[in-house]
């Protein structure tokens, strides 16, 4: 089996081999193929968004995706809910000694599949070896650059009490993907990540005349990270009903077998949208016509601020605060 | 000793206290604090040139700098040799559990430092926190957005015979002073990196009337694969004088220790300057004005393609191959 070795990261000809054989082959556009210290992209039109992410993701391989997908999912969303159309992504790739060259390349043909999908080209790239034990198999570090939509100004101070909280679709199903593999788990059957590009549905909500008041992909910490962060950025509370958010047969069984409540965990293919009351079921109908937001539901609304940040009512009829995040809850899954 | 945690990554409460004390406190600038999903930079007027590099250099602290710095002035000196005025950065950590925080403060306090200096915001970032084993204390991506300076359109195919090759300093500084100190050859006497930004050299020679052809820094590989790269770009050859390239006594000594040429050797503050052979003993006085390239010389010249790349007069008299670099040289210097 061919695999990576310390000369690969050199700078000299195995290193432009590497690049070229691979890199090249999946990336494939005319700027990155200048080959210059920088890549001239040239002039964006309006206002520029920036996001930078690194993926350390393990395992790499998983149901519903890998790495490398993932790294370019990742980086269109946070482009996304920011409003922004993304255009380019750059990849800076740190390699341990001794991962497979066919592992690489499959992860960059993901890449490659990935941003043209999106319509985004991957314009620079890096690539670093490091000895074996100093790292594990690929990180992935990508940066996007996207154009803001103008027709939207997105702030967590436009928020108003009366807002409705839109999610679009069931929680928690890339870390428990990933939990599911990691520790091999297979007694429940396998979990498919939801990783995916956002762009294609959050292009439809930003075409809606609705007031989006914010966007926000629920990534590390899952969809109470989220509120939590947004809710304290509002100076507002939130009251979400439990019973609306939808939660996928074998995440909840792990859920429960692991004592981990889905609300805290890593979601790669959803977003929520907190919208002007009078649009919300508007924009619902309209979220549920992508295939990205067929299952897409109103979780909650913004309320005046109570004593905890963000509540949920249970489906028990009961009320509990559902309080940011503290301590590890699982490593590593994006 | 207060050491980073794999709670650190996990996205919750820790994090928000690592990323507020330490990469807030010295990146400091009104677009980071947004803290959105995307930071938003606004209008770029001018073509964009883009860069990402890796940085997993070893050891993290040298004589003349640190991981923190070289990934900002590495960054940098993409974006000025590629014609471009640096403006933001964005910077992507990933951290092994158990790494001092006091360490990493001094690293984020050097990047802040570096970009200030140079008049460049680090807008946005990430951090992931590995396990032990699967990373190297700290490894750093940096990504850069610069907009080119239209009075220039640098280009290999612009090279031609007569053409003269300036280099900005003494080779093979960063490079020996890294396996210097990784390898404790300290017989020798410290060697001290030169890794510093271009930008303010570079932007003298871009003031300047001279017909610049093209610039590259000369870091992996050294001088020989910067002028083996641009030789067969441009489809022409390049003959070198061996004694007009300034080399360091120590570093001098090091090489004939190591049996490693100074001209295979990463720089992190030189450059290369291509330029038409009439305008060249002007602009040679114009960089040395420069404390950057007070040590400036031309090196060689563009001649008619022969049987190698490039070749070098040596202090004996004789003239050999510098053929480009091949294998395992120096790794983990950047």
């Amino acid at each position: 089996m061919d695999v990576v070795s310390i000369a690969h990261g050199s700078g000299g000809k195995e290193s432009s081999h590497l690049i070229e054989s691979i890199f090249y082959k999946h990336f494939n556009n005319p700027i990155l193929l200048k080959q210059s210290d920088s890549s001239i992209i040239g002039k964006v039109h309006g206002d520029i968004a920036l996001t930078t992410d690194s993926f350390v993701v393990d395992p790499i391989f998983f149901t519903g995706g890998d790495i490398g997908k993932l790294s370019i999912c990742g980086t269109i969303n946070d482009l996304a809910v920011s409003c922004a159309k993304p255009l380019y992504i750059t990849a800076g790739f740190i390699i341990e000694e001794g991962f497979s060259l066919d592992s690489l390349d499959k992860i960059a043909k993901s890449m490659g599949n990935e941003a043209r999908k999106n319509d985004v080209s991957i314009v620079a790239g890096d690539t670093k070896i490091v000895e074996r034990g100093r790292g594990h198999r690929v990180y992935i570090n990508t940066t996007g650059i996207g154009v803001l939509d103008s027709r939207h100004s997105l702030s967590p101070n436009s928020i108003e009490v009366g807002d409705k909280i839109i999610l679009s679709g069931s929680i928690g199903d890339h870390g428990m993907c990933i939990m599911n593999e990691r520790e091999g788990l297979s007694t429940l059957g396998s979990i498919e990540s939801d990783c995916s590009s956002l762009y294609p549905l959050i292009s439809r909500i930003l075409d809606s005349n609705a007031r989006i008041r914010i966007m926000r992909d629920p990534t590390r910490g899952g969809v109470a990270q989220s509120l939590n962060e947004i809710a304290s950025l509002a100076g507002k509370s939130m009251l979400i009903d439990e019973d609306t958010i939808p939660v996928k047969k074998n995440v909840s069984a792990m859920s429960r077998l692991l004592g981990i409540d889905p609300l805290y965990v890593a979601n790669e293919g959803k977003v929520i949208v907190i919208v002007h009351g009078d649009d919300a079921d508007n924009l619902l109908g309209i979220m549920k016509q992508s295939s990205l937001g067929v299952d897409s539901s109103i979780i909650g609304e913004v309320v005046e601020r109570i004593s905890g940040e963000v509540n949920v009512k249970t489906s028990l009829g009961g009320i509990k605060r559902l309080p940011m995040m503290s301590g590890e809850v699982l490593p590593r899954i994006c």
